[in-house]
């Protein structure tokens, strides 16, 4: 396997678009992403249970086998907009369908932005028809950053490896910042494909990739009305997939897994006014849940988070939040390091050198190891500092 | 019911100190409570599976019929801190139990700072030594200080009642701050009272009290290893209760809950950094768990505090975080105040006056009303606003 240029269109037939439709003040803000040939998706969208109008169309969608286009806006979130805002959602779908000559239950349509404000029904039409007339096949850059709202970069990644003699690409374009919590949080991320496979496999292959990537991050614990991670995959690299014993299968879940967990560290690192980026790694667990679980506990607590923005080995704030994951532990038997420094050992404050954990702490990449010494099950979870302009940029988002 | 002066040592026959023992600089650092005849005691701790070793010796203490003394240092939370720990905590017993001359059985000690960090043993024995000198029917305001962290304010507050011609009092003094969560979290809160009622019954009591008080707030999400709230009941205003449906024990819970919530509001509205208290009301739930679990979620969205601080009328944020709680709601049915300005209604936005809703928002106490049309059952929630100096505070808090 090895990374590659292009995005999400760097996968045989799909094109893409983004434009800037006048939602945002100048940045581009509707996307679409577009399949020459119809795809089979799968897809996973926020547990809240307030859900945006798109999320609703779109969860009604994909449970049709194909999928030929997804179109986006950024800028506003279309939630909690009652009858008025599923309309302008159908109007997407309806736009879209228009344009690209498909069937409307083939589209899948998500936005993100501010809740709670009607979109701005006829810029994004507008939008979606300039989208659907610059679709190509070097538009993902564009459509990655039409569909950013307070990112500070896009984010886009794609990997190609060799199966049965030919070339599967896989490629990607997430967007993330404040509401990302694990359990799909306005986390938005595409992901298409040239590999074949049935929508049944498909959409089992994104749950479990998706519970060790997108679920795994968190930048503020607040999870979002909009959330929608999806995959097309159009069979165009000629080869098809029937089975999870295959070697294609292997190399595919494999590069789909590079691909979300790329996109996920991406929104971790990027999270709203974040410096750096934080892996927490959990090691000899009993169960992969309880790993998980106190994986994310440790990467969602506001004291380690502004413990890391200091540069403060604060690591009993660290040994507090796996305490209160509500999984049973025996701090005994625990060990904490971080980056290289061990600072607890079965349960004990090891003396160390403040420096060199202050050095830990100062890399981009800060990287928590707990080694709960009970078993064999391992998880990561991405996180990233919390700082006042993460203050800033959400006492004054709306206006 | 009135207010009174005195706080804990308001009630018969309750003592109180608070001196600086060397632990902090130079503020007051270890507190003594004292009860001059055995009172019955009642107790919630921490939910953390991280317990300090005065909150496992307190646990195991309270199991007994009577309680005499309450000790308690600040500026070390004696927790990780191994075996060397547990030993310094029963030191700390051991030396109550020898100045005020009672059993240690018949003790609790707590203590709240930093996590990891030896206890500096002999300064802490030291300060008991002082403090069980320096007992005092005004002692109160000076143990109210001497618990304190990143406490901006004592927090200290009284009551009395009439009930068969005798005067009843409940006196309270508490401490929070930084890693305060609903479900005990270092938060402390010590309430005497001069009623009598046995251990049962003021057991059950306290924990009806503590739900609707102490777990009702919520400062970061994070959920200390050293919580603790006790309560001492001596006897000593002759009153004495046998069972729920007496008058005086009618007057006693209000009492206890009157106390219980402006020190849990105290709390709140102190919360590091915070500029304001924020109250969340979920009213018309279909269940009271269901109301407790929605106005608690919403109070410990960061991205809604930060709304708050920025009195920015961001109400999506609200709603956001009420279908996140993981409880079935019907977005349909919710209406949502500022305040007294109407934002939702049956899930649909409200046109607002900016003006106006950014007036209720700049208020010391935010009111937020969530109102699911559905039931009757109702709960309170507290929280404060995320600020820069919540972050600078949390920052560099152990350097």
């Amino acid at each position: 396997m090895k990374k590659i240029q292009g995005g999400v269109t760097a996968p045989e037939g799909f094109l893409a678009a983004g434009v800037h439709a006048g939602i945002k003040k100048s940045k581009k803000d509707v996307a679409v992403i577009f399949s020459e040939k119809p795809a089979v998706g799968a897809a996973v969208f926020t547990t809240n249970k307030v859900k945006a109008a798109p999320i609703l169309l779109s969860m009604e969608n994909i449970k049709d086998q194909l999928i030929s286009a997804i179109v986006v806006n950024s800028g506003n979130a279309n939630a909690c907009t009652g009858e008025e805002g599923m309309l302008a959602a159908r109007q997407m779908l309806d736009e879209t369908g228009k344009c690209l000559g498909i069937p409307i239950s083939q589209i899948l349509v998500a936005s993100t932005g501010v809740i709670g404000v009607p979109l701005p029904v006829n810029k994004v039409l507008n939008g979606i028809r300039m989208a659907c007339q610059a679709l190509s096949r070097e538009g993902s850059g564009a459509a990655a950053e039409a569909i950013m709202t307070t990112d500070t970069v896009p984010k886009e990644i794609a990997v190609e490896f060799e199966v049965y003699g030919k070339t599967v690409k896989v490629g990607g374009i997430a967007k993330g910042s404040g509401m990302i919590h694990p359990n799909m949080a306005t986390m938005l991320a595409f992901i298409t494909t040239d590999i074949g496979m049935e929508k049944e496999l498909l959409q089992e292959t994104l749950r479990e990739v998706v519970d060790e990537s997108f679920n795994m991050i968190s930048v503020d614990g607040d999870s979002s009305t909009n959330d929608m991670v999806a995959v097309l995959a159009n069979g165009l690299s000629g080869v098809w997939v029937e089975s999870k014993e295959e070697e294609a299968y292997l190399k595919f879940k494999n590069a789909l897994e590079y691909v979300a967990i790329c996109l996920a560290k991406a929104i971790a690192r990027d999270g709203e006014g974040a410096t750096r980026l934080i892996e927490v790694r959990v090691v000899n667990a009993e169960s992969l849940q309880k790993a998980r679980k106190i994986a994310r506990t440790v990467t969602s607590s506001n004291l380690f988070k502004a413990a890391v923005f200091g540069e403060d080995a604060n690591w009993g704030r660290i040994i507090t939040a796996v305490g209160y994951a509500g999984e049973e532990i025996t701090v005994e038997k625990i060990d904490i390091y971080l980056g290289k420094v061990k600072v607890l050992q079965k349960g004990v404050p090891l003396p160390f050198s403040e420096e060199e954990a202050k050095e830990e702490l100062a890399r981009e990449e800060v990287i928590v190891t707990i080694d709960l010494n009970e078993g064999d099950a391992n998880a990561v979870a991405w996180g990233c500092d919390l700082t006042y302009d993460y203050v800033k940029i959400n006492a004054s988002y709306r206006t």
